[in-house]
């Protein structure tokens, strides 16, 4: 079944191929009265923009967005906002020599036996291309949570992990990783030209935290702010993994290590919530916020589109060999991070307002 | 919000408190027509239940499903299926002590900062208990999806790993750890044992395979297959991460290992699928099973009720220290397992209805 | 596909036939904090149960609800509210004789033709004793809107209509018809004791009012509030119509006489509302409340199972007569009213809700 | 809340102001492989385009619909189809004398009690022009049920009813008030031309006929065809009532009139569905299709922008009168007719969907 419609109360509704006219989405459910135009937008869309280093695809978009409803003397008005990003660089030909054949790790193959039909064209609507509509409503979601400070960064690409402890928020949009550690960049830079090159490429995962969010957004058992996460996450194109704090490594720990001790607020104010001294839980527990950094991790398979060639068939069930030249990122997770950034602020902002809704 | 639907055609709706009269669900969207009684549904319930072995809480629960609509001469009807258990030995004493404490680990303090409002009996609502009702709605689920085998087993407690190729899913029955490898249950006796008397409590790692999913079901951006999955076992209580095939794992191969090649049916039989010779995928491709497996693993921490004292502070803001006593698994990923399975039943069921609806 | 939960972020799931063991309802999203026991939903199930008079059906059925979570200590916690309500009086055996006869104006047919399978049980799912599950969620969601009053009232059985003029809202409970025209009621009486003994039945029609909405719920287009109650009220069983304010009167208004002026708020004070000196609108502009009482009217089709002979058919397609003996309501617009008001305030409620989440 | 997405797996998500550059629709959840290019939407957009008669407002719009995504090589992929029209003739100076002014009978004043904010150029969101989109969607979703035949057409215009006798399909078409009676269009063009002249306007019935609904399509309880058809046709601008089959005339009905008698199927062929000797019900019982015609009527209140001044106050609290200038419709439920075709169609549609989800 085809969804594209994210969120409960802020719902996003994106639209559009790779290789189409354009792409966008429609932001429902914005509150009114927020300050909004095009410029509020743009700059995330510019960091999550191809072409901008020897790094990522060679693809060159503009990715100019545009409002084309919902925002009236410069607010939002209550009502949907329609964003609409043109395609100018689609170049279909380079697909032509694939039509015909399913390109190992991508949706080809299951996209063909659920609808008897195939977008061959960078793979329709399966392309990472989408993720530009999350990004511009992503945007728009954070002007609802004005509280709250999203930081999305790269944290290993192939088995090369940066220290946690070197982590430098400041650093992250100085070099082209989206690295929090300066020491990792040159490193990085060596890394992935290589696999690019060698016709390869490599994954990488993705660290988010969010700073600010009070204690008391999420709900018990069904929309559990982790449960949402986790499915925004791993909607992510190519993503296989997801964490919320510890995530796997609390499996490692006894339950005296995982607990995150309290204590009181050092203001010593009532009323001011208490003092974790440890966030083992990354922020939530029990599917709610508890007023510490929310944290999740993210993990991005490498870009299946390689020089390499590999074993496959095609539509007529015959062996064949697939080599997918187009235009491709070494490392699809580095342009992960900004997305992933999105879809957090899609979660925060839906889940702040349906705690509203309940709780007043 | 409160939150408590879970599913887009096949729902399930669940409700009851750990130490109120009763707990159920509801199971709305279920095809007419599939034989069902109480016997198809208590085996699961049995299999999930505590008090059962030294490795799991004491607390003695029949567990005892009653159905109570949507049933008529043996057969589902099409209408609500309505699944009642009664909660037996709920000994609230147990809590009084706690009750102005909030305990580290715990959803306490995230709940009372929602609500303004604790229910301290067993913690309400974010008990584990409620996973009683998963377990009953799953098995209705299953019926749904016949074509399909599902296994959840533990592979991991604490530090110790099986050897995944040791894994012999007839022996997952065998013992009191839904352990597949037969060498590593003498071990986890130990290690169970042992935290249990420090008061201490262990994390593990449960994985979950899906055989017989035919290539289609799922849906490209925001009803992703895997997605959804991430939704389902994220929301389940004390789970931290969740995996979808390689994983994480995936993040540290390059493109031409991390490819699952294709080759023409053995069969030779045009229609049939192609066979895979990987599933890095673990069964899943731009959202969509492919056919192959579906395999997914989760990562539970340890159990937050433990008898060993942690630093917390009371509703009053008040520095104190909690230890929890009432009765409590020393390892809740083991109880997991049948939690997992009864999930992954839910979405591959809900998927199947929803690819009929669009795909006919 | 069966749906049985109504409401967005007020959401209530009803469960339950009408020769089970029980019926019931999940009221999921309730705010917490609100002061709750069986005493304040038994007097609407009062008020709606048969058998209390010769114009109602005599099935006797005692309608005992019972909270079986979402409550502790006399307060709503803001997790879902589970009722239940017991059957006592079913007698499955006044229906055996039908069991495989379509009774015409039923949905006999429609469901054997949807699913292959019909619970001939007094119509099982499409019973109206549904309706005393929504009558039991409808007393919660009154808790979440005390600023409003709601009152539903007989103005039409068959072709006898009210004097609007006559209107006295005090009287409604004083007589078995929930009529609010004292000098109607010797006229209904007649009426409807007529029918009864000629094994016919009556249509009627409920008007409904909402006092104290204030000005702002709702939404544009797709979630109009108008929409809302056109959905809730044609969804009661035996409901063939629907309007607001003047409704198809309003079709035959020129545009100056269906405006509703408006005039500077009595008080003086600036912020509070204009006084509307018409409501042809029912409260109700462009899906948004505008202040004024919410009002609209509901056209009950007259019972469809009636001692008179009707032709019809078999399973096997074979020609036959179907006489309805069993225990039916004359006039089942009666017990209409009280679920007509409950459906009024599930959709405030969820409005006030969803008005709270997107705009504070 | 704003709420701008309509149906439960065929889903239209709409946006876009009178005034703003573009309005579109969002439709989710085709099926794949179904032929439509603009050609197969334009011809309704036409029939609903103003401007095209005296009896019409006079703003020209070209109203030409482009599809952005989710067609690929001339078919439906499946994925999300979104159609964009742009606006041309907007002349938002027309509206600036009332910027700061309520308009009685529209939806100014609840807006901004709404929301504080209020996009005062033609009525922003709560514009009539906001149903081109559903037009347009409408069209896509008549593909998805090829077995379905659909007319709309105006039965009332003020007090003045057509014969039901008279009613001749074909001519629908022929005149400017989609009327099937063409002894009623001489009268109709005198009577709209007078309300015109007079700067009045009149309130409309609409009929809606949906033949060729196979038994089956609906649901018991909170997704009755009927209870979605009447959202369906309450939302649309200006509507104040919805009647199925008999509507508010089955209130005054004895049962054995009501009823709508079943004979053997004509044919003689066990598993033809029964014939239906009547239609009282409209095509429903249930909330399920019968097989019968589906038939609802809606009622529209007259055009609230008139040039007759009546009384109002400003954004200040201070009386005024307002006379609407402007370009306006003199009877807006003629213009409904494309609008309601269009609502029953995505109803219709999405019904058959959700019967296969379920059933198969």
């Amino acid at each position: 079944m085809s969804w594209n419609t994210f969120g409960r109360v802020l719902r996003m509704t994106t639209w559009g191929e790779s290789h189409g006219p354009a792409l966008g989405a429609v932001v429902d459910g914005c509150p009114p009265g927020l300050t909004l135009d095009e410029q509020a937008i743009q700059p995330f869309l510019d960091a999550r923009r191809p072409g901008q280093s020897k790094f990522t695809t060679q693809r060159q978009e503009a990715d100019a967005v545009r409002i084309l409803s919902g925002v009236f003397e410069g607010k939002t008005t209550g009502t949907p906002i329609s964003l609409m990003i043109e395609n100018t660089d689609q170049r279909s030909k380079d697909y032509s020599e694939i039509a015909n054949t399913y390109r190992p790790g991508h949706a080809d193959y299951a996209y063909d036996a659920k609808y008897g039909f195939r977008d061959y064209r960078g793979g329709g609507r399966s392309s990472a291309r989408e993720t530009a509509a999350r990004v511009a409503a992503g945007a728009v979601a954070r002007l609802a949570i004005p509280e709250v400070t999203i930081h999305a960064y790269v944290v290993q690409i192939g088995e090369d992990r940066i220290d946690p402890e070197a982590i430098d928020l400041a650093t992250i949009g100085d070099n082209p990783f989206f690295c929090p550690d300066p020491r990792a960049v040159a490193r990085w830079e060596g890394l992935v030209d290589a696999a690019r090159k060698q016709g390869s490429s490599l994954g990488a995962v993705v660290e988010c935290v969010a700073q600010g969010v009070p204690p008391g957004w999420g709900a018990p058992v069904y929309a559990k702010l982790d449960a949402d996460l986790a499915s925004a996450m791993m909607g992510i194109n190519a993503v296989k993994g997801v964490e919320i704090g510890d995530g796997f490594g609390a499996a490692t720990l006894r339950g005296e290590d995982n607990a995150d001790p309290m204590r009181p607020a050092a203001s010593g104010k009532a009323g001011d919530g208490p003092e974790f001294t440890a966030n083992h839980a990354g922020g939530i527990a029990g599917g709610i916020s508890t007023g510490q950094p929310v944290v999740c991790r993210v993990a991005f398979k490498p870009t299946s589109s390689i020089l390499t060639p590999v074993a496959s068939i095609d539509r007529d069930g015959n062996a064949t060999e697939v080599r997918t030249k187009g235009r491709h990122d070494p490392c699809v997770g580095i342009r992960g991070a900004p997305v992933v950034e999105a879809m957090m602020a899609l979660v925060l902002a839906d889940h702040k307002l349906l705690h509203r809704a309940q709780c007043g």
